[in-house]
């Protein structure tokens, strides 16, 4: 097993997808136990979806979407390997979150505007002992959301900006190649 | 459980630490076992020890410096952590590896000027499966890593560079406090 | 001459310095003219001002901070460059804004809580072709100024994050050395 | 006038560019002069060659590409900018470097795997007061460039890794974009 999946073994379109070694990192945060329930909100390719169900076997993903495209490529993907234990919804948070388990994890990766309702309902479903992690490449999600989690008690809050550089063969040489910049909140409930 | 230990539960005196966002990132890829046997070269303040000690309950982590002060410091940090299985090495590597049972992980963080022998050693010796993480602050190290792992058969090898930059609550705002950058070569054997 | 002063020719105190990479860039798009009025609001150390003032000989640069220790370091270093041409105003902007010239070239570097004001004021009186440049360690500071550029007409606006590494000989070796991360946002009056 | 020319003024083709906020700071380290003679080594699309013959009014750009389409590209783009001051060789340095005269600035962008003797050659037929730049992305030129100027006398040496993330302006909000990563080294003949 790897720590996380390799880019080319998803299918993208035109959707961004949240890159390999931003999803190691992610993943390593989120800690998705077997029995999880997982609400991945703004899934876009599916690729979070995909690891959180590896690790949640006997859990189920909920992944949201409000974009027809991201929604027929979390199918794609999940359907490619082979996970049954991932929900489709395609519409548009936090509306469509009143019908769902309470979440162990929850991943925010886009809010279609929402963004502040989602948090707050996030926060405010996500069981004890849960972890809610959003990433931003808007210096706006970014902003707000510190906004959002500086007021929150009876949670663990840390951020970071993570800026990786691949570091790939080329004709015996190695190039440097940087991916973009991804700032990642990590909120954990009840928790140190 | 976190993903990491915080950088303030650690001991440090002027050794050079393995800061948290880092240790997460070199942690998912190392997927420490519980009945793992690890070498920690160039262990410095032993904070890559400890989490690995914490993972290989039932395994031993070996801790090498060459430098007193970091083996005193790795002692410190073990007994703190109440960890019973690591097993400090005040010498330098490659020779102190000799004696050692062959790992499932080795950490390279730093190696007194024996980096190629030291790395065709831990790469011999390695398992099948196991996992060897160097990690590099100096361009040479970046640059003789890449020259060794680029004639590697048999093994899979990664590369890139982390850039953290930690988002810092300060008189509620959030200031942005660059981490050092740190290039992570990751090679599997036998693997994809 | 060198495209900017070494960090090391500075007095700095405990007060933050833009460092000598980062002036560079700063420098480069504030293109000071010798006859040049330039305002440093939130001066600090005075790097910044004292870079402005090699350059308009014949023009004058206005330092200002509310805090007292900033003032002092940049009466010091404006002396210990043989600068005559720059007037530390230990005062809190916009108030204290008024009575100056209207200026060719903006700085600001902090706001003491005043931002909007000061951001107001210093696009109204700057002169037509003048530049505005902002600096964020921020995350509250670039979310700001990004709201505040975004309505404003007839200027040219560009921002972007400079994380700069430096490469440190070491024993004959070189160390990567992370520099803070700063965001600059650069405003051009009636321009391009 | 701007501290560097907008990257879509230029034309491209499938040849890398240095991108803008990297060409502002290494023409601020370049401080090309009116009648400056500059080599630019490895050409590319002729970017830098077009913002020195900007500069050096009175002066010679030689600009030199082993890779044809690179050199057409230099020629459209001189012609489109109205540089004739710009002189394209197509031919690989270090041979073609013989008929030259004397350089005040020469870029090195790439090196065709001659590198350490377009360097010697370059740091020998300097003049007085010189710059020598070289970009690097690559992690053997960064190597190869610092093992060279680490045994150079009566020069002055920096370098520094350049990350920028442009803060792009989408739908009222501002995305975070990462350009790659560049290496600078930059040396002064004499100097300080």
């Amino acid at each position: 097993m790897l720590p996380a999946i390799p880019d080319e073994q998803f299918q993208r379109g035109d959707v961004p997808m949240t890159k390999r070694e931003i999803r190691v990192f992610l993943m390593a945060h989120a800690m998705v136990q077997p029995r999880d329930i997982v609400w991945d909100i703004g899934a876009g390719t599916g690729s979070l979806s995909v690891e959180a169900a590896l690790r949640a076997t006997e859990g189920t993903v909920f992944a949201m979407d409000g974009n027809v495209e991201a929604c027929d490529l979390v199918r794609s993907n999940a359907l490619n390997f082979g996970m049954d234990n991932i929900t489709v919804i395609e519409a548009k948070a936090p509306a469509a979150l009143a019908g769902l388990p309470d979440p162990d994890v929850v991943f925010v990766g886009g809010s279609g505007g929402n963004l502040s309702s989602i948090l707050a309902e996030a926060a405010k479903r996500l069981r004890p002992g849960g972890r809610l992690i959003i990433t931003a490449v808007l210096v706006e999600t970014l902003h707000d959301t510190l906004q959002f989690t500086s007021q929150l008690e009876d949670f663990a809050v840390e951020a970071c900006g993570l800026q990786v550089t691949r570091v790939e063969p080329v004709a015996r040489r190695h190039m440097l190649r940087a991916l973009n910049s991804v700032y990642a909140v990590i909120c954990r409930k009840g928790g140190q």
